[in-house]
């Protein structure tokens, strides 16, 4: 395949992470999670989130928001979204048949849901034909690439816990807000209330596998069955494990979002100027959206993939990665401006 | 981790799988199935199922079976199932949890089901207080390691096929039974009927992945959105396709499955006569079953690892694997013998 | 408890249908659904709905609903409902939860949907991220008491067959619109090709029952074990039989829709002109929408209950009955012009 | 139809409780259970179990079931039971279904399961593999009509509470066996420490209506949102609640149970000593198992309707009900007697 910016999983393994897979496969390990691999990466989860933080391996990011739906509410109840939320219009149905419950979709603004959409959701409380919302569930960064700001995540986050709702973030690409905002992960979801954390690893280098990260202890207390009756035990376990223990080793995550987020910027500087294209706001992590002329898109889309992500507006998602080179970059660009004309 | 004979699933990825990854690890390929590899397993797996079979990766056992029989049976239906049958004692569930069935556990004699048994349990057709039985699902090999001969197959297959009832195959080790039976993939599943088979790969040596097996093409229809609605669709395809195009290239399958039977026999054979021991019968695929005398058990666990099959009786189950060695079994064979008196 | 116009299911029992109840209550009759009560209401809704219909009785409204879309669409597949739609705001979730699948709210316009919200909301199709839209489920009459006209039902499901996509009726008032629209059931739903009607008998002066009336004989096929499995399987069916044999005979079902009608438009005119008070529209069924001042609300439900439609308008719904009376309308107008000044 | 010993739910409804319904047809009433019936109906059940009893009225056994047991247990967990217990056998994989849940089925004696067979199922605890029981549930009197001792009970609680396993008393014929251990329902069920009860009214002369009676408050605090999410809300409440109300007045629950084991004991009396017929035992409730020459069925069938309870063994199940008459039984003796020979 070309390379592109179709999504950040079509880059493959970050070598360093294929390196540490390739060492872990020596002699025999105990399954399902047991083995050593596993106890050092739940380590490494522990210092950068904190000491109560208890962490559960599945194999991909609608099992990882499914299982931790399934951990934060009954199926009698609801979750708060935005209406472009992944867990909404992007996993076939996950969410409501695995757990059950029901999804409110509120009204968001590049990507982004405010106290005062929840407030407008938070209604007929206590009645029993109405599924109680239980949860608000906040993509970070967003689905068009924007991230929550501290204040941000502190309103809606003590709108919350104020009514005993509470939080889960999908985070298949967190790191790349954590390090957009010069934060720790600690500051940006467990000192914040956040309660449970899908934590993505795919999309950041990982060859596969993702997180569960329970930040409020008592919904651990239950997961592992969860986790299994959910299909998402990992048998070799380690193979999971040792991706993520060499994620955090010597902040290659923070490598890996820095230069996701360098190229988007990069991309963004190469092609808001060329005319006919218009680009929606300074990328805050791996996503660059660009409005192009329809007739471009097939054009382009010889050399370098990329999604249309709205089919009435032809914005279209170009997507950075650990791997994505300027050359690639300025080859897109040196691209639009010859079909310019 | 000492080494041991705890499960296949304790054996790391054999090299020419690992190679096979890190070889696919190079620039961008598609996701969700539509790259080069996916395409190429397909591919084997039509040249050992015939040209019809429709394959769908998944991530672990317990979801090839469940994806399997959502596909296979409506949640108002039922499944006839061995009483040892994994489906039934080891899935936390999932198979109720999430096809909504029901499944009528039959009473197995070494793993086994006859046609006598099913027979019995087909009752009360048409009732509608009682949930249908509707498909068949046969561990091949067993959850024993005993295997289903030909004969056995065709009996039981065409008294399904009689009664309009489909037939599941969980194969997570099925590649063990075909190099027993001296049959072909197709000899053993789609000629004699199999609608779907759980086709495993995680325990005999690949790092992680299953396929759905797709043989009665009714039944794939709309498989793509079963897998991804049970969270099974991964992402990064390409990393799970490329370790089962290893597995049929230059009949690696075959050479695992042989070493892995050959040195169950060598281990059925060092123990067997050791004065305490008795052993169930001549192992027909990986697993050895060997009851010991409780107070040897600790003392062996302390340098090879088992698992304690029957807490009653202290029948231990013995794995061996691609990786099991001489040296592991004669180990385990001399501290028998040293503890004996 | 005071009258009121808190909805139709405030009401009691109609005097025939309790008659009938009684008359029922003779001898032994087998349960589940082969007594002679049940083969006559059968025969009742094949006159009324054409000779293939197919008819289950269940317990109540959501039953019949969540009973009607196991029949309709798969746990994967999606279905399309206006935004004000009973299963998507009145029913805990019950859709999601009973039938697996998802809702698609679809912007509404006094209670209905249009060819144009359906097209726009008709997407992604064949990708499997996305649930796939298959059925479209109109409530006839609507939540906001309008009815669809033949015309605009004619165009909505020429829409849903050239997609191959399903039509349900929510119809828990559908004599209603059936009376109002002065057509036959048959014209209404069978001769438009409608799939499946949830036929409401509870608030139409049924102590408690309803009908799934299956209308395309293959969805009915295996509708006995999904009403069993939902819990909907009445024992004594001839006691829910009995009262719908009672609602058709003599065409009972049209006098109770004619009177709740006539005395909505009596209840219309009583109080349109009232200083302070507006009213939506000439209801077209037993609805009236009244916005009043908020001080009155609570002032009038001293004497007549009535609900709140919209907490931000202070629209309130008033539902007329069997046994709505010219004094209660004529008390309630009083009352208003009281406490007018 | 002819009369016979099919069913208790063949009869029809009890002159009082229809005397109720038909008092109850006055007027308004608020939906949903907030009517005064319904307040009257729940002061009963307080009287007869305790005042922290709520109860919550749902339509039939399955759904009393299965609302219980979603309030019981987690969809990962599972429910110890007999293996011919109605959850199991008889409700189409409901409780799998809509509890999400596992059945345990043990071996029973008389329908009975007993300490020693749950002790023999509570294994692999904390094994996140094998889904773990969480509540036993026992049918009260049994499926075979054989009655629970107060020891027995006591054993049984005793086991249960000492894991911290909840209870769950399948009660659709309690009131019979209250009836014949002369105790009281608070000593058969709250004293003992029972958590919920499905308590039966149907097949004691009611019309419909089974209620939910809660004895652990903690269990009852969502139990609203599980009512209404598994379709079990009654929109006209009155009508479930005042035949409750009726059944509890002056001692009808009783003056019921009573008539129905005494016509079971001369149904016993007259056909135990007929040459060809063997029974079963004493009856404890309402049935009286006989085992008949085959050839038998037939003939008597023609004037009394039974079930074949065992298709291979030929017992047959009479019950007896509330208006089960001497010249019933008579005529079938005397039937009996005359295809002897």
């Amino acid at each position: 395949m070309k390379r592109g910016f179709g999504s950040d999983n079509h880059s493959g393994v970050h070598p360093k992470i294929l390196k540490s897979l390739s060492e872990a496969n020596i002699e025999h390990a105990p399954s399902y999670g047991t083995d050593e691999w596993t106890e050092r990466a739940e380590k490494s989860f522990k210092n950068h989130f904190g000491e109560q933080t208890q962490v559960f391996f599945v194999f991909n990011g609608t099992a990882a928001n499914v299982t931790a739906l399934r951990a934060l509410a009954k199926p009698y109840q609801a979750v708060f979204c935005s209406d472009v939320a992944h867990i909404h219009v992007d996993e076939c149905g996950a969410p409501e048949f695995m757990a059950g419950l029901k999804l409110y979709p509120l009204r968001s603004v590049n990507g982004k849901i405010t106290v005062e959409v929840l407030e407008k959701g938070y209604i007929r409380r206590g009645d029993q034909h109405y599924s109680q919302g239980q949860v608000v569930s906040l993509t970070q960064p967003t689905e068009l690439g924007s991230v929550y700001s501290v204040e941000e995540l502190k309103n809606i986050i003590a709108w919350a816990k104020e009514r005993k709702i509470l939080v889960h973030i999908d985070g298949s690409r967190l790191s790349n807000a954590v390090m957009y905002l010069k934060k720790s992960f600690k500051e940006l979801t467990t000192d914040l209330g956040v309660d449970i954390v899908s934590f993505g690893g795919t999309k950041n280098g990982l060859m596969m596998g993702e997180a569960v990260v329970i930040l409020n202890q008592e919904l651990a207390r239950d997961f592992k069955y969860i986790r299994k009756q959910s299909a998402q035990l990992p048998s070799k376990t380690r193979f999971i494990a040792c991706q993520f223990e060499a994620y955090f080793k010597d902040n290659l995550w923070h490598d890996i979002a820095t230069h996701a987020h360098t190229k988007a910027l990069e991309l963004y500087t190469a092609v808001r100027d060329i005319t006919g294209v218009s680009v929606r706001e300074v990328p805050q992590s791996n996503a660059v959206f660009v409005t192009l002329p329809p007739a471009w898109i097939k054009i382009l889309r010889k050399d370098y993939f990329f999604y249309v992500w709205d089919e009435h507006s032809f914005e279209c998602r170009f997507m950075t990665s650990w791997d994505t080179q300027s050359e690639d970059i300025q080859g897109l660009a040196k691209k639009m401006k010859e079909i310019r004309p």
